[in-house]
């Protein structure tokens, strides 16, 4: 039997849709639209075009109409809207984008791809503000290139501080720009709790980007080259790049009365079909069932939707296809450092009540003596129950990929944080330690488990501190005088044994070293010898961070 | 009760376990012996210290004697050797090279970590090569160290090509000596299949070394600086390290008894207790099973060493501690390669008669349209009734380590060849690709077990072509020009719906391209156009290097 399918959207999801749709079947009829003039771009390297990282255009361009076309044997038709879909006679219409013409396409299986859109709230003035861009495809890349190229940019601003908007401050700082930033939440990077988001805004700062953190847009004036800030002040600019996030491109879906759930995603099953059995939906447009959490959600990201392109494909063929959620594994480039995260952050599990305990180790990437290496921050989030690993997240110059990419392969495979002691990762001197950050943040939240330690986090020490506890930092005298937290003691480790007299035992001790790794070895020594040890987890660095 | 603990060696696996000995127990008796001046030193720094890469000696000190003495309130002996373990008397029996005095120490547990010592074997003249080293600690590497910066070395013989020798060669090149590896089997890194070790070895011709492989060292002459190969030939140098492999320190064990294993390894159980179950032996010295086909074997590396010797502290100390065996996850950096692996290679599946499936891919390591990526060369071997994951071998510039950490970690949580597909790795394009190259692994391996494709390997294809078969190599003519599989036919695959004709439909038909993309993809139009056709895993790369 020869199906028809009709594909709406021709890059990640639905170009990836149709090139497996081709491999498994030689028959079958395709039709791909596009209302753009370019498939198969590469929406993920745009940012560096723009800032010339990627020198050449068409490295962009990955397939043409042409060469798609004739490699697939498929009918591939850019320029072209589809504008509604006629379920009951399983046909959509599509408009012409070169002669306005409409006309009809019936389809056996139909699979939207359409992705979302960049966010433009009706803030005051933003109508009139010919500076202001957005960026999600090949004519916005070009017209933010042009207005680059040809206006002799001095200042920008990048307002929202997501991926796509730090990797756009970066390219527009290569290029000799003066970028302010401008986020109206108290941190860039959502997937990232707090502290951890903290170190990117100091490499930011480092980089020369005017940070306006937790600042909001009030309004643009003369022609946007006026941003008035909610705090009251402004920043005048050159050119605006407003990367606030995404929303679905439902209207197809909606029209069409396929439910819709969480922001505006079209709601599918775990074979990725909508309500109606002979529509399925891919991609960034799609609701996705957090995998950690089991939550719908919206996780507008490449892997996904390349993902799920090719499980509909085998769907439609008859093969055995489910999607198992998502994890929104993400990485982004930051200037020098590499920021990372696979599965919920600390904010996500606060408010969804879900129980779990945070660790905190700042191991360098390789071993210490060879050159090269640069700590890693690394948070793990756990189960303190059952070791089921949660989420992680990583801040670091070099590393960074491999670890999260570990650790969401061991969420994969349900390992615990015991398992993670057990990893058997590749080492010499250039890759890694004998123990392995991901070995390491697997024995530190082993320890919380098995009752080897007692810890507090970075937030909750100043209370600690305020209500009189005693805290002692176990760090050498000199370190102190690069800072410290204020109100701690100081006996260095290597004479804690000695001064165990000055500490009260009807008390709490409180422990504090640079990472967590003194602090856990004086708390065992406090520990067994008859003291309430806590160490401070992640130590005076990731206190520092947490203040930052 | 306050147990007294004897640890004998003083490096990875004894000081890890002394460390965590301590923090379980802070009463605890822990004497470490080691009989070199020097403890807790960094083994895999040597070669690089040497070469200057690392230019300061004291950083491959981790821990001195009186550091690591106060800090862990331990009794540390240096240049002290155990020479005899009384059982019936729970003793050890030290001499004190300073004094050589002999002396009494009993012990309630005692844990052996005597490491490897390097091979030596009687070849004719070695007595009499004072130029020859071998590298096992400190005093090796002074030696080795002075020998070049006193003697202007020109001319360097490293024999043996494993990942020592491979490190020697690079630091020594780096220093601007001409070297000649000289290797008794055909390869260099075992753990490699022929066809991978086929990169490192243009690699190194690259860089400058003289490569003479499967030719054993058959004699010294003139106090080494002539050095007889089997072949008859000779080299002529200034100095040779000998590193052809390592052998069990296992004087003490088997003088008291306790039983030897493979290659003369300490036996030990899932706990890693000797026969005595008092005597515990970690790291080098000991016989460990192999994590995927069961068997027992040697393998010398740091990460086991360390494991092994956290969870020797723990078992003493009454946790729950069992070692799972021994993947042997190993890496070394070539020059500008990084080479690794995990798991069993081909050679070894065979020998053991285990069924398996090998796929050979060569995705980049990142995003092709963004700068730095280079190929990776990516083997995977599999069940191909149940998709375990048996071994997996890469080599490339960039990106390795991250890709055989994944899947060493997708190993231990048991995941299959098709839940390499569904891993959600970091993708954006500085690190990777919406596919990562492990994804891709999966979906090439999982085509196979769902008879999605056939494949033949690169070493079956000469002798089908002798045969009279049809091999199609679907490459543009121009990519031809750079190399082929000579008897080849070329239909370019853009050109294979309308040229089907010119193939017979009643005989296989075999198709090759450069790295096995594009003959999947011819494999799946001919197939569907009732030919039978079979792929060439790889493609011609992986078939250039089989027969380099
Ligand atoms: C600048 C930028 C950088 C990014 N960087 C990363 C990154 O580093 N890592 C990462 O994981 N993700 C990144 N992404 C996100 C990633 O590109 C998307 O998640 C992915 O492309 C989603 O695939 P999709 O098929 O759902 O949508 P898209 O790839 O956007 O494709 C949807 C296509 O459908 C077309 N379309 C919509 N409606 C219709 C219609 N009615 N008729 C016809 N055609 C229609 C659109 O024109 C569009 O071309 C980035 C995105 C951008 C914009
Ligand atoms: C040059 C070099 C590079 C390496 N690179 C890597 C690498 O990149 N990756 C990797 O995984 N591994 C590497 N290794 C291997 C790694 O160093 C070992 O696997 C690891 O050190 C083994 O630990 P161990 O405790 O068993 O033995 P060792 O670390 O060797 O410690 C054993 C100690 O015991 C002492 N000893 C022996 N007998 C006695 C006795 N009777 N009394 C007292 N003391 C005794 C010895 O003097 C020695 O110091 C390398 C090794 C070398 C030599
Ligand atoms: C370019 C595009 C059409 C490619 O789709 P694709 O053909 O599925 O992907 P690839 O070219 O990577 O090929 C993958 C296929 O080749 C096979 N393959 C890859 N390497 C192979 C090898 N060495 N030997 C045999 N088969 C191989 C894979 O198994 C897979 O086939 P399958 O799905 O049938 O199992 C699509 O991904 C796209 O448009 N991408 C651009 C947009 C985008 O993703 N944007 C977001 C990121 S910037
Ligand atoms: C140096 C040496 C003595 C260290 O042993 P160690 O104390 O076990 O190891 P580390 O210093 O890495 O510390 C690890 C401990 O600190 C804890 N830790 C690490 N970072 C921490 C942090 N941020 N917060 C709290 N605890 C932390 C770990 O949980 C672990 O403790 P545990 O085993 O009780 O769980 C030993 O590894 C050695 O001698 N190595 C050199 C020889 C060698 O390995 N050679 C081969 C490779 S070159």
């Amino acid at each position: 039997m020869n199906q028809k399918i009709v594909i709406v959207g021709g890059v990640a999801g639905g170009a990836t849709a149709a090139a497996r749709l081709r491999r498994l079947n030689e028959q079958a009829e395709i039709v791909l639209f596009e209302k753009g003039e370019y498939i198969s771009f590469a929406n993920c390297g745009l940012p560096y075009y723009i800032g010339g990282t990627i020198p050449q255009r068409d490295k962009l361009l990955l397939q043409s109409v042409e060469g798609m076309s004739k490699k697939f044997n498929m009918d591939i038709r850019n320029l072209s809207e589809v504008i509604r879909i006629d379920r009951a006679n399983k046909k959509v219409v599509i408009k012409d984008l070169r002669t306005n013409n409409e006309y009809e396409e019936s389809y056996d299986k139909l699979i939207l791809s359409p992705g979302a859109k960049p966010i433009k709230p009706a803030i005051p003035g933003i109508e009139d503000a010919n500076n202001l861009f957005t960026l999600r495809n090949i004519p916005d890349t070009d017209k933010i290139k042009s207005h680059v190229d040809t206006n002799n940019i001095k200042k920008a601003v990048v307002i929202g501080g997501g991926f796509i908007g730090l990797e756009m401050a970066e390219n527009l700082v290569d290029l000799g720009i003066d970028v302010s930033l401008i986020e109206a939440s108290n941190q860039v990077m959502a997937p990232l709790d707090s502290e951890m988001a903290a170190m990117v805004h100091e490499h930011l700062v480092q980089k020369g980007v005017t940070l306006h953190l937790g600042d909001g847009v009030q309004s643009f004036e003369a022609n946007g080259t006026k941003v008035n800030v909610t705090s009251g002040a402004h920043v005048d600019t050159d050119m605006i790049i407003l990367s606030i996030g995404v929303t679905p491109e439902n209207t197809l879906a909606k029209d069409a009365d396929l439910a819709l759930g969480v922001r505006g995603t079209i709601v599918v099953n775990e074979h990725l079909q909508t309500e109606d059995e002979d529509i399925y939906a891919i991609g960034d447009a799609i609701q996705v069932t957090d995998y950690v959490n089991g939550t719908p959600t919206m996780i507008p990201l490449a892997w996904p939707a390349n993902r799920q392109g090719r499980l509909v494909a085998d769907h439609i063929n008859g093969l055995q296809a489910t999607y198992n959620g998502t994890m929104g594994t993400a990485i982004a480039k930051v200037f020098d450092l590499t920021v990372a995260s696979t599965g919920n952050n600390e904010k996500t599990l606060q408010r969804l009540n879900i129980p779990y305990r945070a660790i905190h180790i700042h191991p360098v990437s390789h071993a210490g003596y060879y050159p090269g290496g640069a700590p890693i921050a690394l948070k793990l989030l756990f189960d303190e129950q059952t070791g089921r690993i949660l989420g992680a997240q990583a801040v670091g110059k070099t590393g960074v990929d491999k670890r999260i990419d570990v650790i969401a392969t061991a969420m994969k495979g349900n390992l615990t944080v015991h398992d993670l002691q057990d990893l058997e990762l590749a080492y010499a001197p250039p890759y890694s330690s004998a123990k392995d950050p991901v070995n390491m943040a697997g024995y530190v939240a082993g320890n919380i488990m098995d009752e080897m330690v007692e810890t507090v986090q970075w937030h909750e020490i100043d209370e600690i501190i305020a209500n009189g506890g005693i805290v002692v930092d176990v760090r050498e005298p000199i370190e102190r005088e690069a800072g410290y937290i204020s109100g701690t003691l100081n006996i260095p480790l290597g004479a804690i044994r000695e001064r165990l007299t000055e500490l009260p035992k009807d008390k709490a001790i409180y422990v504090s070293c640079q990472v967590g790794l003194r602090g856990y070895l004086a708390s065992r020594i406090l520990t067994q010898h008859g003291y309430k040890a806590i160490n401070v987890d992640g130590g005076y660095k990731t206190y520092k961070y947490g203040h930052y």
